[in-house]
């Protein structure tokens, strides 16, 4: 029967699919950097050009910025429709020097191919293409309707897509939506994730005088802006791991009863989970676990710290501006938009005489809670079972996916979020990885889905 | 006489003085960068040169890292030695950004000479040189013995100086010393400098886990090295501009009221000065004018900060560690040993769990006070008056010139502190300069010195 032949195509296009996803991490689409915008409409080019091979319909869209792809193929009229979401854009590969082989040089050592999206999310979107494929090729068609939407703007939190899909309500309509951009919850245990945190993410930029100054002839005298960033940052969290801006928690989503419960079952040790980080002790906030912490509290993280000398030796400059990125994980009940208002207020409230702010907006997104109890989540269970061959667990994430709150707002769907990932891939640091293992796992937890969906009703 | 075709010589010489200096200016000796040490060499040589074309008996002294040249011309026997100290080395010019003309290129621009460099120290410690000169050349010999010491590790706070004097307190003993390395009081008020801070400079590094990670997936569950920075740095200093080190201000000595009084009748606006760096206020220690906590109160500047992302857009790392150049300007009373000791026992008390700090000392010195009643100060006060044609006001300085409290242990003299500059040259900061009728009006009153004191009984 078809899903037997697709396994088999599966299994007989190993190499192949190594090969072509390697090809594809090759282009170093990194959407925050413009040098690289060549290499985002590269990358976009590949993934239109593979959908295209194998018989869907592909286009790419341009954009005020990075492209977007969209494929479809209808050919199954009564049976549910899938809408496919994957970006083929990557995090800065810097910085360099702790990567052990080049970035955008795909390297297998110990069955994990090393690169810069090399899980996030070139290779985890890419399962899906090929679960695909497999059936156009070997399976006699789809059994369902599916839909690709592969953005370039995900990590620099683009707006590009939200407007492109609230312009096509009626094109991109689907019973449900598969993203591959999440992990399993250890190796060996998939997981399929139902809760992601939102994001708030800024940019502050502290100025002092008109220019940097000795630090002897005007120290003392003035503020410096390096100090003063140093008090506004660490305004933000109290040593209990709080966050320290009035109202934040106001609206927090309290986690329920039997999440404390199920989280407490997964088989996670603090004491493994701490020696892998080789990190002095773990810290987070007051009254909750680790697991806790991770996937459903709100946190509050400097990316990036910049101002005054950072050369070898002494320099007594007192600096006449600094800077920091920073951001908040938000979690159900918080609005982003709120939480910029919230801070402002903090900022007028903490930052010391003698200098000014100015707060850049970079990215927003609230959190999302997806329902387990729907048949495409009964059918994923399936689907991930066959590719892993282990039953998954139902767990929340830590990272943000605002296309995933898009989606329920503009289509009204679902997001079915089936990690294929590790928790130690390094995704946005050097030395990203994905297991190969993992990778052809999901191309059949892929395959699968779309024959399960088939068989539940809408 | 000798001191009018002194004053003539100086007078006629204007144009070739200018254009040594820039010759001299044009070789980037930037001592904390290794990649000039050829230039600090060269820097060395030019300064060698001059002394022995002008008569001296000159020569460069290697060390481990930068070279000292000490020159002497010991022709005036029964007569005082004066020793003139100065630093050919320079500062870094970064952030090169800022710089109008390129910082190793010498552009006069509205009489000033614009530079890395001008003032500090090249220019300021040139005068001296210009006024033996002309006493060898027109004067028919100098009035007194004089010594010269001029280093290339001034901005690293080398040690190597401080080995050669030690080992050398025969050779350069002497009556007076001299260095001009400070500012004047403002344009058109010359000033003699009779009290300097002192200085403890560290760098600070944080560590976190072994590797850069995802904030979405660790966020919350481990300490963030860059949040931690922000702590640390943050409690050195409280709202009312106070250093919180337990025990940094027990041994300060305090302003006397003689000074308050002095320092209260000196013309500074705050509101000039204020607008002069165009801040949105002033702020220092609470119960201080500005002059004084310039002058007379410890600080605590952040001079560098750096980890994490800082390139365009987002992005959501949670680097694994970062860091930071700090210092303490000291006050008369303070001990450099006794202040890092303090600074490292409340690192370990503010230090939040989960990350672990390095501290590195970079530079320690500790404050002087000189005497303002004595024969060489009267000789300064005449010589200054007769270069500049004003009187010069005394003062203090919240920059740190360490050699002067190694001449004193030393060689148990006291500094003649004769500052050229102007508060607003821009030292250490980008676009340095210094006023070229203030080099002529330095020259000549280096020439004259040598003449007052001369006159003075030792």
């Amino acid at each position: 029967m078809a899903l037997e032949k697709v396994d088999a195509y599966l299994e007989s296009h190993r190499a192949k699919f190594e090969d072509q996803l390697k090809d594809l991490i090759r282009i170093p689409s990194v959407s925050a950097q413009p040098d690289h915008d060549a290499d985002t409409r590269k990358a976009a080019a590949f993934v239109r050009d593979d959908l295209a091979a194998m018989g869907l319909k592909a286009e790419i869209i341009p954009t005020k910025r990075h492209p977007i792809v969209y494929a479809e193929w209808l050919g199954a009229p009564g049976k549910p429709t899938v809408l496919v979401y994957g970006h083929y854009d990557v995090q800065p590969a810097e910085p360099l020097e702790p990567w052990l082989s080049p970035p955008f040089e795909p390297t297998v050592r110990d069955g994990n191919l090393y690169a810069r999206g090399a899980t996030d999310d070139k290779g985890q979107m890419f399962t899906h293409l090929k679960a695909a494929e497999a059936w156009l090729k070997a399976g006699g068609g789809l059994p369902v309707n599916v839909k690709y939407l592969i953005e370039g703007e995900e990590e620099i939190g683009g707006a590009n897509l939200e407007e492109y899909v609230a312009a096509n309500r009626e094109r991109l309509k689907c019973d449900y939506a598969v993203i591959s951009d999440t992990s399993q919850f250890a190796p060996g245990q998939p997981a399929i994730t139902y809760g992601l945190k939102g994001l708030a993410y800024f940019e502050l930029n502290v100025k002092g005088a008109n220019r940097d100054l000795h630090s002897g002839t005007f120290g003392g005298a003035v503020q410096n802006p390096l100090n003063a960033l140093a008090t506004i940052l660490a305004s933000l969290k109290g040593p209990d791991g709080k966050i320290q801006i009035a109202g934040f928690y106001d609206s927090v989503k309290p986690l329920e009863d039997w999440e404390r419960a199920e989280f407490a079952k997964l088989p996670f040790s603090e004491g493994a989970f701490q020696a892998d980080l080789d990190a002095p002790a773990l810290f987070g906030e007051e009254g909750y676990t680790t697991l806790e912490r991770k996937w459903a509290r709100p946190t509050c993280d400097v990316h990036g710290l910049w101002g005054g000398y950072a050369g070898p030796g002494p320099k007594t400059v007192l600096p006449c501006k600094a800077g920091a990125k920073l951001s908040f994980r938000l979690v159900p009940g918080q609005d982003p938009a709120a939480v910029d208002r919230q801070l402002r207020a903090h900022l007028a409230e903490v930052t010391p005489p003698g200098v000014t702010v100015e707060l850049t907006t970079l990215q927003g997104a609230p959190a999302v809670l997806v329902n387990v109890q729907t048949p495409g989540f009964r059918a994923a269970v399936r689907a991930v079972e066959a590719g892993f061959g282990t039953k998954p667990v139902f767990i929340r994430e830590g990272g943000s996916i605002p296309v995933v709150g898009l989606l329920k707002d503009q289509l009204g769907v679902d997001t079915l979020l089936l990690g294929w990932g590790q928790n130690d891939d390094n995704l946005h640091g050097p030395n990203e990885k994905f297991s190969l293992a993992d990778f052809h796992r999901g191309i059949k937890a892929g395959a699968h889905l779309l024959h399960e969906l088939a068989l539940e009703t809408i």
